[in-house]
């Protein structure tokens, strides 16, 4: 098989020639038809995250290992199975949940892989699907897409999936105002779920008008741009001068987080999501004064994916798929997305 | 009446008599036969808590006025009684809850007035209980404590309702690693909670040998002296090098919440109660990556406090008492509260 | 005051002079605009409901007293406000939560005074709305409507709550199948409801084929009419063979229950919501070995409630209002309704 | 190996060579020390359940194939493991979680195994462990015991486990009033974890004084003989004329749970747990009047299990172990357990 690899962090993706592996046991073979371009990957492809302070917190130092196949979002068709395979058949078309964990750890026996002590996600800690096949290592991390287009259903499993657990994260009813903040692909995402499953009202922020726009087509019942505008003010305002209920947010960096610790209700909730990084000095005494919670939300579980299937299958969520790269293009799907130039989701179709 | 009132900050309190209230419609008029002495009592003596870089949070912005009669843990006799009191009737002992709020907002209508947005608690924005009389506003306020002592019932409003809500915050389980930071009054009730509705292992922290020796009589499984060794080696190595999977703070400074940061495994709840103040750096890749939630926890509910009575009446829990003030030494006491030199809790007899 | 009232049991109601009240404390008058009939006003109409084996569960039994106003669902303008009252004025249009408790009791200490020990609900144990003027006993009962008409709002706080209540119950998410049974106003209302607060695949069942077709555009996904196909089999057949993730039952009378129990998936919940009566030959072994939960739901609480005129105020959720009384046809619109005449809801407008 | 197998239903056991099975990918294969003897291996033993109007619910009907080697609850030391196999290497001691599911339905996905679709649980769907050896399909299955003794861990993996199960599912709180009926080996089990992991005030109901006795010793806070008194009449006194919060039935059967119905509280939730079977006459408007829950309760997940092994190696729960048996003797403590005659557990030593 041919799989597009991060051999030097920041170097292009080199394309390898591996032994196609032979599914045991419970193992999957798939023929990868659609593999998601992540912002993660950029991160991989970087070799860490920004910390406090401006250092790099090192991907390696968190166990990730060069060479590496990245690509977590990955639909496709089933090309050869295990003998311990059940329920699941050749040529099936499945989309794949890649936040597999250890199976030992409490995250994993409640069904929380995605939050495991020891993760094994595919894409990150093993190889992922920038690859025309890819070895799923069982069954239990398949879901059935039936006739939905691989393209559209490969970000449910990470783009989708994490807005899905962002808003499950933060409780919404619906008499709670919500502030969503970043209105790219993840927030679109929010506000489709949040307008799904919960009656909350969506603030959607950002500070592109354009995105904001479409932030309304998917569900938003107000929108700020917060470069245009006082985003704090705006808020207060539209919330009895109580502040909201809850915020999320898919930037998560030093900036968007100070306003959002502005912006919050006593009670309320902060989901933290995005990976851009940076430091917030936290005031500590208004923690328990205002009872504040500050949740960190990271994917979402097996389960969430199902259920997230299920909404996709019936046109309740969309997901916007923009750009399409060949497997030996996906140095150029990474620099793009970098560049911000991928609005909804670039797919790698190997 | 005779109260003992905040009347300049950092003056000593002075006694002032005021005339004794008439209860009215659902109030009732209490004689005061025990009257808690609380950290925050000391806050808003001082004006104010410590904010981050060290500036104060004045609590004239949180809405108190002063001349204020502090005191919110209260206990005593039903003296009188408005016309449209049900359930109590004069000489009945009760504990007061403090925490009242005014009853519109999403908090008040599912019982947790503690987290009112308009927030109107006895003895921080009403005058409270360092006074031989208290009109509380309404029989709704009033736990019955039967033969219960008024002295050791006094703080299970504040002190214990604290740390109940804390550890009901970190909603523990049986395999769960707890650490306690502080093992104060509070920290030695929130064991003992942690012990009577959790099966949890506790770990309590602190940097006094005598404190620790008793947190472990009060039901800690591991203690750790934070001043003579490494408590994030400590931690780590007592949870099998995964980290703690709660961390509940009763100090809330600086210092141990940076500590805290160190200790907690991925999916830890670190809950926030102490008033010490100060900032964090808070590294934000962390929190989703990690997956962690910071949690404020303030006070309890009216039914928390209910569940605390029953707990207390049966000998489950034991607040330990350990001065007695008269009204006109109240200043005394706040000023050895401050200084350290109250162990346990300090309880003025008007 | 001019109020209907039961006065004999199965007798025409009697148009009484009361004298209007005048609101003290935290009381509030509001002249009434729309008061809803309910089916549950025929059963006091009726003297109670039927129990096992036919007999009659007498009103008087669970402490209602005759005579009695009927009328729980009511909405109108704040006619006199009590000194003790804040947040409220005259001439607000406002909406009455009518299922207020004692206030001392574990249910209301949590908000949920609909499930009170000692109710004191207004149009059962107390005069309720089926008169020109509403003694309200504290402004906390009020949500404010601001434009939305009265007419639609009233039944919120009955028809809707109770729908919503049950909704709730069921703790849907976006992968369950759920059979909604009766798609008369409560089942229509309770689609509307599970189709903005969850993402679950909804299933009417009725026995006319005009309420199915409304089913349908309110939200439904699937319809049985169970009159003219086996509704067992349909199920099992809509549910992959494994039967409905859960079960609402608006009717809940013997028929209807002893089907429901074959519907289910293992971990099914049942919610039981309907007054219609009899009994079950329930199978006690099943119960843990298919891990069922049966639950009993009754109207919602006060926070419910905001939440509804929530969803109402943004269109999200439409009550249907088809009939309009005087007071003095208050038992012609008992009696249409008893008959089923009444399609959505009936309305009296004192 | 040899295994002690049902081959016609009420027939004596007989003693089966087979091959032992060579443990592949993830299996295990375990030496046998300890296997409980359970009473739903009688009902095994005797091809069913009794359902409503005394006819057998066949236990072929649910999927039960014969011959069968009976036995849930085993503990023992790994043999030998397979190559996939992670964290457990040979001659460590285990204690095996027999409640396995197929891995694809919405309870495996949540880790509640226990509550598959399509169970394949160990000792009832497939071989158990009445044998020598036993093999498990994945070390996900197994939990280290360390230095416990496996004859008193062997019965936390089903009796411990539902008692267990059943608490939880109670959702006690420290106000609460529990009844827990039936005081044998589960109801002492479900008695010292309500002691644990609740503050809840523990009521136990038993025929026999002996056992209540023990349970008094085992944290019941009161007891009630339902043969000497009137239990309705004595519940309702203990709790103030309200009934109970919550009533756990480790009987089920028509005539206890006839009398559980006339002990709720409002709100009360009643848990049934026992296979004793019958049927129940409920009135179907009480349900939602009363607003009760009947939860169906069966064993316990994977998680469960875990927490129980905490608890019990730190001496907080203590099975009880009264008969131990050769592998050849099966028979005869199936007869024992049947006529009562076992007090705590019986175990079959292989």
């Amino acid at each position: 098989m041919e799989s597009a690899r991060i051999v030097k962090i920041k170097e292009p993706l080199e394309i390898q020639k591996i032994k196609t592996p032979q599914p045991k046991g419970s193992q999957v073979l798939i023929k990868v038809q659609s593999s998601g371009v992540c912002h993660s990957d950029i991160h991989l492809w970087e070799g860490g995250y920004e910390g406090p302070g401006g250092q790099l917190m090192k991907a390696t130092d968190r166990g990730v290992k060069y060479p590496l196949t990245p690509g977590h979002e990955v639909a496709g068709i089933i090309d050869n199975i295990g003998e311990g395979v059940e329920g699941f058949s050749k040529n099936e078309k499945v989309l794949v949940f890649p936040w597999i964990g250890e199976g030992l750890c409490p995250a994993c026996r409640v069904g929380e892989e995605n939050l495991c002590d020891k993760p094994r996600s595919l894409g990150v800690y093993n190889d992922g699907g920038y690859s025309d096949y890819l070895l799923v290592p069982s069954y239990k991390y398949l879901v059935k897409i039936g006739d939905m287009d691989t393209d559209t259903s490969a970000p449910l499993s990470c783009s989708a999936l994490t807005a899905y657990g962002a808003v499950k994260n933060t409780q919404l009813n619906p008499n709670d105002n919500v502030v969503i903040v970043g209105a790219g692909g993840l927030g679109l995402m929010a506000i489709q779920l949040a307008k799904a499953v919960s009656g909350a009202r969506i603030i959607a922020m950002d500070i592109d008008d354009d995105k904001l726009r479409i932030a309304k087509q998917n569900g938003a019942d107000l929108t700020i741009n917060s470069k245009k505008e006082d985003s704090v003010k705006a808020v207060i305002e539209l919330t009895d001068k109580l502040g909201a209920d809850a915020v999320i947010d898919f930037v998560n960096a030093t900036k968007t987080v100070e306003t959002n610790m502005q912006l919050l209700r006593r009670r309320a909730r902060l989901v933290l999501v995005g990976l851009f990084g940076g430091a917030l000095q936290l005031n500590l005494v208004t923690m328990p004064t205002r009872a504040y919670k500050i949740i960190g939300s990271y994917t979402g579980s097996m389960n969430d994916l199902v259920e997230l299937v299920s909404l996709a299958k019936r046109g309740i969520i969309k997901p916007v798929i923009s750009n399409k790269f060949r497997l030996d293009q996906a140095t150029e799907g990474l620099q793009m997305l970098k560049e911000g130039k991928i609005v909804g989701r670039g797919i790698i179709n190997p």
